[in-house]
């Protein structure tokens, strides 16, 4: 498959009168994938943390009861937003009350799929100080989808520093309680308020905070998935690897058709011919994780370790990357192999059927694994290794204890990305 | 290539918390898709013409004069719209002033996506009675594209009556000149306010007008494209048939990087092995219309005229569909072969250097066909057939003129949806 290429630099191009905007905008930004010394054009401002600005509420929220939490239903009682412009870049950054965004209804955002967003954690660990997981992961992603729509990228290390002021302000929101954390999701939109289809000339990058339990709150629990191949998530040369809005609503349907089957989550397949001319399903991602597969190698007699790799119909989650680098350190030196390579459901059944599948969980933010029992394909369910009662495998569980360890900042890891105390 | 399934009757799931929402008002909105007498949960609200209401703007907007109309830059003084709740289905539909949306930013629109429209145009004939064209096929297409991402469907009828109700108020934005129109577009967004990934609970229908000029203010203008192999914006079991907004975003980056280098629209080519096992280029659309190709068959010596088919990768446009029907009624009895099938890059080029390719041109609301030059592909410049100086070939040129004469009601032809006069 090939690459989405670096963008070349605009030259002087034909203009009629379908092309009416000018290219300043996108050579803007653009200029971020081609190397400083030809940006020669003005610079247009960066986002800049110094120039944050903050409003508070003077209606503050009564913070909820932890056990009454719901995933992103209550929000906490500020915002952190900044507006956009081609001609100027960023403008100053601002804290204001949590508050309705008042747009056009000719807004791009409405019409064209303007928009992508992140999603991280804040937790308080045992010393009541602040901290983030891995945020320079998630605004380098955030980066890599608002460039892939043609909206404006910024400075990772900015936008986490706003976060973490932001994060601050909202401190008494986040539970100081383990499993529980502020979910944060920073999120791009493009405002230009005209029809015609082009790069937008203007968006809206905005945080909101959502105070979260655990995704689990009666402990761990396995779940069912239904493997889905009547449609498909993503595909080479597609947009499937960036967390745009347009990869998650066509995914509704199949979802709730899983559900409606008594299925907690659909688990997207990707048909391949293989070289033996036969169609070969690839496992690609369940419902909206990366999905981790443990078995013994037919060959070798050795126990692996799989996730597909990055081929652009995956998405990069941060919690998948943190899975392999832990598996890399820690599982290893135990005489574990760790492999990114396609793997079929075909191999999962036949693993499954041979006593040699060990355990399958899928990962990401919310949930940071989750163990799968089951699998619906072809007319049968495949037993994914889980004993009778056993709600996760000892992979998902040490995984889901080192990464909580390191979230917490009950083990000092570079990944914890301290915001105050 | 499977077709996306007729979706199965809800049964007991078992629920866990990962699945909290009931699943009435998804059975609710899948409901048109499964005979009715199964349909027997409480009727919600269908959308309802006679509820309407109206409330006349104070501050009318001066008309523009029509050269200096843009695509899609100025609106009319009103707007349509409608709320549906999962609850009570829909609310009665409102004509307000224009104005701006007030939305939560939580609101899953902007996040997941939940986003469609519609693009179709009022004219005004030379009696003054103001026409649509075809809305019938909007309103399917909008239903399709809104079911695909679970939103609610609507009566289509009924919108049809309520747009020429706006329509009728906001005549005097309709110019009285061949090639003006009113451009309509329907939008459907899910403004659920939470960050569940699910489908929405609740949902926006609007409609805002924009006065627009014809697409080549200064004549019909051949355009010229690039090829595009290295993305790809549709694929089986994909959404590449609905219109989504999920669909446009992506396709920003592609054509401007091919207006840089001079090409008014990218040609989207879709890759597949071919049985001989050669990769084959076929050709999909261009920038964001459908294309025609006008040849010489190599074997019978018969002309053709080719479209891709609708295998779920294809926008079925209105006007593709118009142009079909009316080379089956009118080029057919000239000894035209009218097909629909997938066609490649390679034929196009080959056609090409042995003089048997006639002209290719897009189809689309915008332009209603829009001729094409010349292709860039594989670094050669591949020639249309168009003649020097010559701007469009025969057949773009006569089916503009015969869609046209329909739209602006020259002639009496029931696909002319009369509103008012």
């Amino acid at each position: 498959m090939q690459k989405f290429p670096v963008p070349s630099l605009p030259r002087a191009a034909t203009r009629t009168n379908t092309l009416r905007r000018p290219l300043y905008s996108q050579w803007q930004r653009l200029k971020h994938s081609i190397p400083e010394d030809v940006a020669t054009l003005a610079k247009l401002a960066d986002l800049n943390p110094s120039k944050l600005s903050t409003t508070n509420t003077t209606t503050p929220k009564e913070v909820m009861p932890p056990e009454e939490l719901v995933f992103g239903r209550s929000f906490t009682d500020h915002m952190l937003s900044a507006e956009w412009t081609a001609s100027q870049g960023w403008l100053p950054p601002k804290i204001t009350p949590y508050q309705n965004l008042s747009l056009d209804p000719a807004t791009c955002v409405f019409h064209y799929g303007f928009e992508c967003f992140e999603g991280l954690k804040a937790y308080k660990d045992s010393t009541g100080a602040v901290r983030l997981f891995r945020p320079d992961k998630n605004m380098a992603r955030l980066n890599q989808s608002a460039s892939r729509i043609a909206l404006p990228t910024v400075d990772g290390s900015c936008l986490t520093a706003l976060i973490a002021k932001f994060v601050a302000l909202e401190e008494r929101f986040i539970p100081s309680v383990r499993g529980y954390s502020l979910y944060l999701r920073p999120t791009m939109i493009g405002t230009q308020r005209t029809l015609g289809v082009g790069p937008p000339g203007s968006a809206l990058l905005y945080v909101i905070a959502s105070p979260v339990g655990p995704y689990y709150p009666t402990g761990f629990k396995a779940i069912s998935l239904e493997a889905t191949s009547y449609a498909v998530r993503a595909w080479p040369g597609g947009v499937g690897d960036k967390k745009l809005g347009a990869n998650y609503s066509p995914c509704i349907v199949p979802q709730t058709q899983a559900a409606t089957r008594g299925f907690h989550q659909n688990l997207w397949l990707f048909s391949e011919q293989g070289e033996n001319g036969e169609t070969e399903e690839q496992v690609t991602e369940a419902g909206t994780m990366n999905v981790f597969c443990a078995m013994v190698n037919k060959g070798t007699g050795k126990k692996e370790l799989l996730t597909p790799p990055l081929d652009g119909t995956i998405l990069p989650g941060v919690t998948r990357d943190s899975v392999l680098e832990l598996a890399k350190e820690r599982l290893v030196p135990e005489g574990w192999n760790v492999v990114e390579r396609k793997f079929t459901m075909k191999e999962v059944a036949e693993a499954s059927d041979e006593g040699r599948l060990l355990e399958i969980f899928g990962s990401g933010t919310a949930a940071v694994v989750s163990p799968v029992r089951n699998i619906s394909w072809q007319s049968r369910l495949v037993d994914c290794g889980l004993k009778e009662g056993e709600e996760a495998g000892p992979i998902a569980k040490r995984m889901k204890a080192w990464i909580e360890g390191i979230q917490y900042g009950d083990e000092d890891h570079p990944w914890s990305f301290k915001v105050s105390g």
